[in-house]
């Protein structure tokens, strides 16, 4: 299995590789193209996304479970159908308070993701 | 209730509003910045989105359900996990062969969404 190529139109979940990552359970890269990139982010509680920051303005929406955000300072808890706006150059992060399926969308495409 | 203001951080579904919609269920518009948008929409098994095109770049991504989705003259199903990119201009529409819960997310916004 390999990631989407970058303008892709249809990509099947079965066929793309879940990533382990350092902090959370698992990542996978799914539909991009240059404009935006979309990727499914799958959190066991306790999981966290460390402080960071990037110049890709960035959407995360929750399938299921519950996340608590921070962005620019502000903490909320998020659930299944919220979501948040990430405007370029906030600093975010993210812990998991129930295991969790989110995805998060960035534009214009993270480039780094795909080495 | 009343759409979420362009560039808030953090949007609950429960506080946005449900919109009907010609051919389809239910429309929501979610977390945006000028950048990019989230809309939530349900489909019944028939509703369609009939063939359209615009300037924005989209990813759609399946939450559940099943939808038959056409994509520059290609046809696919897409099932929950599955998503598609459509790049600026392609004509696509869809139809849904089950119930279903998508994600269309676009870059930059879609401003006529706003009204």
């Amino acid at each position: 299995m390999e990631k989407p190529k970058t303008g892709q139109a249809f990509v099947f979940q079965k066929d793309i590789p879940a990533e382990d990552m350092p902090t959370w359970t698992k990542r996978r890269i799914a539909a991009h193209g240059k404009e935006m990139m979309l990727v499914e982010n799958e959190f066991m509680t306790g999981d966290t996304a460390p402080e960071h920051e990037h110049y890709h303005a960035q959407i995360t929406y929750v399938i299921s479970g519950a996340l608590e955000f921070t962005v620019d300072g502000e903490t909320q808890i998020l659930r299944q159908g919220d979501s948040v706006f990430i405007k370029p150059h906030a600093v975010h992060s993210a812990e998991a308070v129930e295991d969790s399926l989110i995805v998060d969308m960035f534009a214009p495409m993270r480039e780094d993701f795909l080495d």
